[in-house]
């Protein structure tokens, strides 16, 4: 459905080295990655905190310009969303539980120039879709549960991401249909399969790397590429 | 009351550039820091959200020996007190208001090995020390409102810094007297004769800097020290 | 579908004047229109507090008869039920985010004797509606953000009114169909075909009148009223 | 669709004598139960406090060997669900409103040998079905609202039993279908018609007991069990 | 402590008729009172809800000059201070329960030029005032409970006004004292001797109005006038 | 300064069997214990949910005459206040930090011609006792941390028990001082003597029980009533 061209690798940072993370992204882009994913928790939505704005500004501030997709993890959203615009965001996806209005949350992200999204739990109804399908730039399929560790890819998710991408190809948009949790070389293949074009991650990429090496991360990035090439 | 020996120069990361963090607790350090001031905000109980126990651990993975001196401006406070003693923190202080249940998060840091403090908003009242200072290993004021931005030392703490000091001394114990907020070359040395022998400073350490070089923030912390000497 | 005869105009009172507002309703309702409606804010569901009860009631013992339409925008719910069903209300329409108890709270209002509805933000889906269709008089959607200023009519609100309609038509209850938000001559006949029979409106009313002239509002809800008409 | 075999009466233990628990649900077991039904109600997801986890500890320490089959009207519910897990619990159902993290509190339970469930309040749609069926072992309809006195079985709830009913069976999984509100002998047919198979019982079945007999209760449940057969 | 002609006579418009407030406002201005005291409730601080900015606006803009005395019965408190400033308040006033950063929502209301104080509920100690003396024009104390109904004067609040007399006195600053709360002709000379200079009255002047008559409300006033001159 | 005559001796019943409550309460009482005390956690105020009103109820029901001592540990307070007067509670105790209205919580307690009181957490200061001493019978000193296990009497509180005596006396009216948590027949003593004249007894009572006999708790009461009189 889509092509491998179009496929975005999207390493976490969360899984990066945090002591010198602007040689960590320069590195990962360097060895083929085509945007930064950039997952905040605010103890709230979720049990852990992360890293916020003044993170990503320091990232634009080191020099970083490809894409950064900003994962909110936190409730309610829209002062963080306004603080993510002026701190250099890309992308900017959000709950639809996280916000008692949506529609209004993604307007303020659009209205900014950034791109927009919704993130799905792995229990989270498609239905939240109904009427926004003009105003999402991003479906993000959450396919482990976000903020507790140790998960695998839920099953699951692959009916979720072939109803997403069913919906999406009916509204006829360019809407990107990401998946987060679990992805590694050797489930990418079945997830491209069911409709993902956009594949973050974590572990899979920064555990494999040398730091010391701008192309540590070539490999790894390759083998995922190949995977979904192999679809 | 305390000689300049005793007195701890903290400067506070959220100064520091975020893209290389190792780099510039390391060169802080070098430069004759004595603690990290690591403040963390939640976006809930400050409107602002900045850097978690990930970011902790990654310091003390990087080499940072260094006691590490965490301030949570978050509400509830029980999981990050787990969090950070496991990210590697030495100190963890909190904010009375933030815990329904003072005494017990106190023991949950103290338990760990940890030293522990309370925290004090410009308007908060002392009287929360009443019963727990046989609990507290560092009692921190605010000079200015934690989270928001622009502002600068707020004149009457010096009057709280005195009142603090005389409940300190009348206890008996070895308890640190930090202050956080709008501290600078020009007025450490009435805040140190107020009674306070713990300094944060963020961007008067951190806005001085020459990034590349390892001493380069020498002296602007000899400069600090020397104004406490004056007092 | 709905005869103009069927179709009720309801001037928001947010955009009258507070300073004399038993004398504005009086006019308005003399100028032609049906029904008073009437928009709680709690600042916690929307960021605005606007008017509660005893505003209502003071319009009840002004002398109004006309129905009281109240949309409450606050969340819990049900203590603002039970005093706005003290108050004289008419109808009380609630978002269905902002009760855990949304049968409950529908029960409440219609054993008063009032008439109950829910209230849709523009990407609230109408899923909502699939075990309640026998419990409601009323169901309202956002065609903008309620409690955010300065919007206008969000296009998407037209799909999503024939959708209502068509749960509503199957059901083959007496259900109004009200629209909020962005109301105006030159788009209500099409909200109209789309399946509205109740029509909210604040500035496009209140900023064309005349306060002093009891009639001052006629022209502007005739020409509402021919708009309808011409479907 | 199941046979009177399959069916289970569960008497909540809400409508039976607190003084003497331990004996009031031996004597309703050996009156033929067949689960015991355990109210939890928390003051804040519904407007009542009921009991907690040590009085499910105390039955198991009392002899029962029952199934327990937990229903949490509380939210959040994650620091419960690992309460009633220790307790002893057999089933534990909770409600989709009440977690943010819906597929991780399921497989929490299930984790733990627990069967998992959720439960639907009147008015909520089934959609939060579409992505967890594989991760369910009950679905517990409500035909009263949760947590609020006096209320008889609302109509509405039948066609939800067949909606919810067509859901399991399409699934080809072993999903109980448990109804809970205003269940008496008069009405247990038409909802056992409707696909129900699992039956919570309180007043109906405590208010016709002979507490000093253990045998109490054998007519009222022989007549619920002999409505259904006549289905 | 103080003359009568420094003490303001404050009533509360909640008492007033709501349908014509305007007129209400210039007539028991007309009739001597000093100040418009405006209550507002949000439903969460208090069991109740209210009035907000737009009716505080429409005030001004009917042509109000006097002091508007706008006290918060809100929380959070920072949006509502911002939007009342906008309104055109005069002074503003919250509970120090209600904002977790108090020192810094005083300083949010003097930068706009509006006067800022701190409202006391019966049971809440005064030592919220120990560090924001010089930041605080007024100390308002309840002498009911805020947003219940049907209360009277509750008597121990004689003897907290002569304490924070006593603390405003020892500060030498120009701090008004209110007290608000079953204030009337035969118990205003009491409160006053110990110490109080700005009363609100509500039912006990709008009760006793003329509505018709500009100065409907002058012997009420005058008596309340007369009753402080006796002490 | 009170005779062990007035001295009461409260179990817990937190620690008594659930199974068999009433049997428990009756067997405690006549073994000597005067009143029954009643934990109410709710999961919110403190990590832990335990038993409602309904409990209460039921032992009122099965023929408990002694006084029932509920100490709330529930946020908010005053649904659980109003539920637990109807189940007949004879003494309702809840935090400050729990009520945002703590002198019309008081209030809704004594209206209902039940005694009132305030319980303070370790740390909290005796501050919130300022004004209201004319409104409460009853100062319970919390000397664990209330909701978690497995902790001992902290030793601090006797200085705190010293302070509350000193402000009771000084107030000339008849307030009870109770104390909870870590109470043993090797510490009793001294807490009589820093002032405490009622003590919560809960694993120190029921762990040494003989659940069939009707005066197994004999002993153990006489052991801590002879403890006091040493003193």
């Amino acid at each position: 459905m889509t092509s491998v061209r179009d496929c975005l690798i999207a390493p976490s940072i969360l899984s990066a080295n945090f002591a010198r993370l602007g040689e960590e992204v320069d590195n990962v882009l360097a060895s083929g990655a085509d945007i930064v994913h950039f997952d905040v928790m605010d103890n709230h939505y979720v049990p852990n905190l992360t890293i916020g704005p003044m993170v990503c500004k320091a990232l634009r501030q080191h020099g970083v310009t490809a894409p950064i997709d900003v994962h909110l993890m936190v409730k309610p959203v829209d002062r963080m969303i306004s603080d993510f615009i002026e701190a250099g965001a890309s992308y900017i996806t959000f709950h639809p539980e996280a916000s008692e209005h949506i529609d209004r949350s993604l307007q303020l992200i659009r209205d900014s120039g950034c791109k927009a999204g919704l993130v799905f739990n792995p229990a989270t109804p498609l239905s939240y879709l109904d009427y926004v399908m003009d105003k999402v730039d991003m479906v993000l399929l959450m396919s482990v549960n976000p903020g507790f560790g140790g998960q695998s890819f839920i099953p699951g998710t692959l009916d979720k991401l072939r109803d997403a991408r069913a919906r999406i190809d009916a509204s006829g948009r360019a809407i990107r249909l990401e998946v987060d949790g679990g992805v590694k070389a050797d489930n990418i293949a079945e997830i491209a399969a069911a409709g993902a074009d956009t594949f973050v991650a974590g572990s899979a990429i920064f555990n494999a790397h040398q730091q010391s090496d701008p192309h540590g991360y070539d490999s790894v990035i390759r083998q995922l590429r190949e995977a979904i090439a192999s679809t």
